[in-house]
């Protein structure tokens, strides 16, 4: 069934202009969602959004965004009906562009999980057709296209003479005030030079950059590699604090110190762990892979270990500061503010806040958090699910916790009243300078 | 004795001004040399070089460059005898401040050789005066300065009261067109705020830009830094190439494609392995220092593991070369293109050309090559030492050679007669396309 009222949602067909295209948009994320918006805006295409989450589609019917980047005045031309929004496959037909924009979480043993690709290529590989484009936009191991859809699309069409395959990955980045959709160029990369061109005539088309690269394989490597560079960075940069933990050394200091270079250095900051559905995982996508060529990828390996380190970092420092007031987790009140993996937006995946407070829980702490973005919080507790909700803060409130920490610093939040009135503060992004009560994490 | 002729070099003291300082700079090398320039050329100080090696005072003296990112030219000054040059310490005692700029090598168990610092200090010592500032430039290990230094200085004088002591790590990067010593930012510290404010002083008279840190080991540390971020992203690259080299990938078509996101990326590219007294050297330095707070340096060993492989890589894909025409090491003609450690200088410390060298000839090849920067070059073979001198090349002689292989990528060299002539090419720096006769490595 299609969700939505049909009427509500009716086609809007250019029965003028035969030429006008129908684009489809399957995954309506954070990388699809904005997608979906300036196919829209751009006014040149028909769209159709496709999602197997009712609730999305319900809010986005609604005009109701459900990404903070997002704001719901942007959803403006969903609400006046000109986008057909269903979770029917059946809707692939219609189309002449798919781009699927799907997750590409891990398997618990961290191999790639390719699930929701393959589940919507289950459901709509009998709705291709000829002449079809077909894009896609996850982050995936080199080879995944092909794998994935080329070997499926094979079965009927010619891939590159009456069907078209690219593979054009994403480079969103949530909550980054200067870039966006439409101001950071995309690689392109197809099947054979004909789908190339296709793919990059589609951006072009809605004015998004493009870089040409000459196989579907090197962009899905690119991709890889940028997302690695900023893990291993980080990671150095999170050995660099310990270092400086140690040395009684300012890692703060240091950044800003070795950011007057004028070349060869880019400024990282370290922080109490990775979050997010790139960095923490991407890597692995191309550890799993480098398997089948015998070789290892031991950047990326020493990287996750010192990043997955920092929760344990942050909640040794938290008894480090317990225990200054001669107290333990057990009979203590603490507070953590921000549990969002990046200040300013509302993604909570992976994020090190909900490691932290599951730990602290285990460890008999009474624990609450403050976080505007993320009203509630669900979180792991021997295999039962405890639901957080965000509490407010004040001058009251503050001194009632022994420590308050710092996990995720946005910018909305008073940190001089938090100063001003906790007892203990745990900081692990460098918002205070040190003081008698204030520890760095 | 002093080594020049004190007629020549005789001391020019302006009488008018009496505020006019004199600033000696203990060792002129890649560092020294520049700054000594750079002080004699602003007209506000009486300069003294010191240096132990007379050969470069000599030179010096002749107005003869010894370093190739520095022109004749440009020592006009110390042609018109406005600078002492001297291999005499007891000068010391004429200078109201001291810059020292010696060399910190690595022992053979890659510990800090601080015996240049040493030495220099015990040669100094006796020729200390009140009032004097000493600073130090070279990279050290975090806290060196003051165990070195004030150690040395505490004996006779107050430091921060009758003496000032501050270290403001050197940034030169030889060969830079955009950067040299006039427009990189320094960093200064102090061993107190007066001794910091001393020493930034004396470098804005001089128009170069400071950035204040606020401690010694800070500076001492975030020079490492800077090093090891590149140590480590350079050693990133170079597993990347691996990775890309066994999945038929172009490791710089990716760095090209990953280039076009206009944030979170920064190229590095990579090589036949580091050279230079830098890269391959300081993250060693805290590697050492580390071990004293029981900390490892992972990030550091990892990258030189992979760095210091990269020369084996390319003695890997030469054999690879040499077998596809039915030859091995022992019975070819092989010829380097490139001995320096980076292009368009003529500083082969450390530089992986020499390693690669030494293996081809311990396997019995008969080895040319070819610099116009390094006309000379000697080579360790079993004990004894082997002289080279570079060879000039042409489309005649060329196809003389089994392989060629170009190491470092001088921008003077004709890489399209190269290619045009050469029977096999091994290629460490993406200057050609791949081709039949082409091997990347």
């Amino acid at each position: 069934m299609t969700m939505l009222n049909k009427k509500k949602f009716s086609y809007t067909v250019n029965k003028k202009n035969f030429k006008i295209q129908t684009i489809g948009i399957v995954g309506l994320g954070y990388v699809g969602l904005p997608l979906m918006l300036k196919f829209t805006n751009s006014k040149k295409y028909n769209v159709i959004g496709l999602d197997v989450n009712k609730i999305k589609l319900q809010k986005l019917s609604q005009g109701i965004s459900y990404i903070s980047s997002i704001k719901n005045s942007e959803l403006i031309n969903i609400k006046k009906n000109k986008i057909i929004l269903s979770n029917e496959f059946k809707n692939i037909k219609k189309c002449d562009v798919v781009i699927y924009a799907l997750p590409t979480p891990l398997t618990d043993n961290k191999d790639p999980d390719m699930s929701f690709i393959r589940d919507a290529i289950l459901k709509s590989k009998n709705f291709f057709k000829k002449n079809q484009i077909i894009i896609l936009e996850s982050t995936v191991y080199p080879g995944a296209t092909k794998d994935y859809f080329a070997n499926e699309l094979k079965k009927k069409f010619v891939i590159g003479k009456n069907f078209f395959l690219g593979y054009s990955p994403e480079r969103e980045d949530p909550g980054n005030k200067k870039f966006n959709i439409s101001n950071i160029t995309k690689l392109v990369s197809g099947y054979s030079k004909k789908c190339l061109i296709k793919c990059e005539n589609i951006y072009n088309s809605i004015n998004i950059k493009t870089k040409r690269v000459s196989t579907i394989e090197t962009a899905e490597l690119t991709k890889l590699f940028e997302n690695i560079f900023r893990s291993v960075n980080i990671g150095l940069v999170n050995e660099m604090k310990l270092i400086c933990d140690k040395m009684g050394l300012n890692i703060y200091e240091l950044i800003e110190a070795a950011k007057s270079k004028p070349f060869g250095f880019k400024a990282f900051y370290p922080g109490p762990g990775l979050g997010g559905h790139c960095i923490p995982i991407d890597p692995y996508l191309l550890t799993w892979r480098a398997k089948k060529y015998g070789l290892s990828t031991k950047f990326i390996e020493l990287s996750a270990d010192i990043n997955n380190s920092m929760p344990n970092f942050v909640i040794d420092k938290i008894n480090h500061s317990l225990n200054q007031n001669k107290k333990n987790f057990s009979n203590s009140k603490i507070l953590v503010v921000g549990v969002a993996y990046k200040k300013n937006i509302n993604d909570t995946r992976e994020s090190p806040s909900v490691e932290i407070i599951e730990k602290l829980i285990l460890n008999k702490s009474k624990i609450f958090y403050h976080d505007n973005y993320v009203k509630e919080l669900e979180i792991k507790n021997n295999g039962n699910i405890i639901n957080l909700k965000s509490i407010k803060i004040s001058s009251k409130n503050l001194n009632k916790f022994d420590v308050v920490c710092i996990i995720t610093d946005h910018d909305y939040i008073d940190y001089e009243m938090i100063k001003n009135n906790s007892k203990m503060i745990v900081d692990c992004r460098g918002r205070f300078k040190l003081a008698k009560n204030i520890v760095s994490a």
